[in-house]
């Protein structure tokens, strides 16, 4: 393992988090207190603003805005949706990334995103020991998806469970307002392959408010099923909740919620194809065969950015995969994503290892069906044992006027 | 002006709020201080409670758990929503709450509503008056459209837009995050005839995370106009967020809303017909007039529960109406509504007076065009002063589990 010495560069990728900023925040601060860092730089627009030159000088930012990172949302950074070419098939790319690299003595590099980051890490690093050019490279996780394989969570993923949870323990305390008149309420959330955000709203069960009815990707979707589900609470409890992951499919793997699109094959008033949406769908099927008043709640881009109402411990442990990927990288790691290892002890602790990039990218890790119970829609005590603690402890956000604070980033040209 | 000795009974009517338990438990933690009340009642859904005698004890519930009132959303008493028929033409009604009012020796109601709820508070209180019964009868506003007239503001409409706000500023940090593929969002905003809230979403330009464009139900809608908007904003800019309210309507009147909806007389894939909605409507046309990625965002029942994102000035003037109309009851005053009347002074303050009921009653107080630009697509800075010091103050909330702890009564019969 050799120490280097050189620059550093930090991007972003994939979808914004309440949190990705806080492990921006973590590389940032520690690579500049770092002797073996010479210059601390960032690429706007992840990978693209490598290939295109977009680069800025973390060194010349305010550190009052640096450190306002935790308290904002989305990608302070700039985020892209950009997929490497293998290098044997075409190095284009990466000739380039050297090309950069070398302009500016880059000598770290530390990448903020998902599994499809880790795998654009994972390729970077390759090429880079195949052409013998040294550069210690680490990926930083995040997704609100939690579904990147080799940790116990994702940064981002306590966040986005906590606003949920809160959000339709919200809901449905206001839907039960008009007691005998309730309306049903069905949420759609995030999660197209892993039902961890749909999971995440059984959270709010805990304090009594939380969904009725859960439907995951992970098992197959029976429109019969769900609609004997609802008659079923409604009768029961007089009232009815729903939480469903907008990957929902049916048997034969049908998203249910293109079953709602094909009326998309249909104009609307002004002659223009219509967008479906899975609440939607579902809102008018229950509504049709219930005939009760029934709301369908798309949670949308609001669960992946609402810093306001971010987890603690999810901020904290974001800040720290970030400060632990420099430490690492500066010790003569590379090839490596920080992963959270949680601790076999009575009290809730993660500790902060490095998996090898190879084991993160591209793999996708699902909600466990043993954490469902047998009808497959609700989840167990054991989930909540393991998603809980991840919601903990207060969001820590400067405001101003009322209003979050969030960084101001100059991003002078490097 | 005779001081009544007596019961007190106190409803909660039409759409919550994240506020207005914290009047209701301004009302009853006043009374049950109060030598003038015998005895604190609520009744559960509001006046359809008083009719079906679905009454409660105040006075067992434990003092904590109404002390949690103030971090808990939707109407912890039960809401409905029912209109008094005139009693000239059938008495019923009235005939049974007075029959009520007897039974529990009741000389104080307090009504917290709408102005529908203070058209219902003036009803009973002339019949009352007619038939002889004294009873001093006050009115406790709320809603979060803010369209309740004699009252400078009212109370649940500051939460409504703090969290508008906030969370129109969390997304629209969001969409940029991609550069130049930033996706246009609009938001859908509750408001059928005054625009309140989706002026609200204004409010993160001050931090300069706000709406670019914004239109209101006060104004004429029209749709080639508003596509032109976006076109010169989106090439300006390179993003575009719109705040829309539900309610805006073309120069004939039509709701934008309906037009999406007659695509609704299609049939879906399950031959259901479907439902329309604004933001699905507009982001179709958006999204087939620019080719560009188009997000529709409903905020839907989030934005009048959100508890966890309240005003603290908000809370504060809503437990403090309810406090006051119960001093001002046991004070002599009838037929009257609690108003916020705003200091003319250099700092924020309002005080809190007695209005005629009448004059609340059915009124509708929409946005004052003078507050929007020229081309009525945005508003101006006279609309910030107005509006900014009500979203100002931290949340008080308890929360428990990393949720918010919400107020748990037993509703004991009385």
């Amino acid at each position: 393992m050799s120490v280097l010495k050189g620059a550093c560069i930090v991007g972003q990728s994939g979808g914004p988090t309440s949190v990705i900023n806080a492990s921006a925040q973590g590389v940032i601060e520690t690579a500049l207190a770092n002797e073996n860092i010479t210059r601390v730089l960032a690429a706007e627009n992840g990978i693209l603003g490598i290939l295109e030159d977009r680069i800025f000088d973390c060194g010349k930012e305010d550190p009052r805005e640096i450190a306002l990172l935790s308290g904002t949302p989305s990608s302070a950074l700039g985020s892209c949706r950009y997929k490497l070419k293998d290098s044997d098939v075409d190095d284009t790319d990466y000739r380039r990334i050297l090309e950069i690299f070398q302009k500016y003595d880059i000598r770290y590099f530390f990448y903020n995103g998902g599994n499809d980051s880790m795998d654009t890490c994972n390729k970077v690093s390759k090429y880079m020991q195949k052409v013998g050019y040294e550069c210690n490279i680490i990926g930083v996780p995040k997704t609100i998806d939690n579904d990147l394989a080799g940790t116990d969570h994702c940064p981002g993923f306590g966040s986005a469970a906590k606003y949920i949870a809160t959000s339709v323990a919200e809901v449905s305390l206001d839907a039960i307002a008009y007691g005998t008149n309730a309306p049903i309420v069905i949420f759609e959330i995030m999660g197209r392959n892993a039902g961890w955000l749909t999971a995440a709203a059984h959270l709010a069960n805990v304090i009594g408010e939380g969904p009725d009815l859960e439907y995951l990707p992970e098992v197959p979707f029976s429109v019969d099923q769900f609609l004997a589900d609802v008659d079923r609470v409604r009768a029961e409890k007089g009232k009815c909740i729903v939480a469903v992951s907008e990957g929902v499919h049916d048997a034969e793997g049908n998203f249910i919620s293109e079953l709602g699109s094909n009326l998309a094959q249909t104009k609307d008033a002004f002659g223009h194809s219509q967008m479906g949406g899975l609440a939607g769908t579902l809102a008018n099927l229950v509504k049709d065969h219930t005939g009760l008043k029934v709301r369908g709640i798309e949670l949308s881009l609001l669960q992946r950015c609402a810093a306001h109402c971010a987890s603690g411990t999810d901020l904290a442990e974001a800040y720290e995969v970030g400060k632990q990927a420099v430490l690492a990288a500066t010790n003569g790691e590379t090839d490596k994503m920080m992963a959270l290892r949680r601790a076999d002890s009575e009290d809730y602790r993660c500790d902060v290892v490095a998996v090898p990039l190879a084991e993160a990218a591209n793999a996708e890790r699902t909600v466990p069906v043993e954490w469902m119970n047998d009808a497959h829609n609700e989840m167990t005590d054991e989930f909540v044992k393991y998603c809980l603690p991840l919601i903990q402890g207060p969001t820590l956000q400067k405001t101003e006027n009322g209003l979050p604070r969030f960084a101001h980033l100059r991003k002078e040209h490097a």
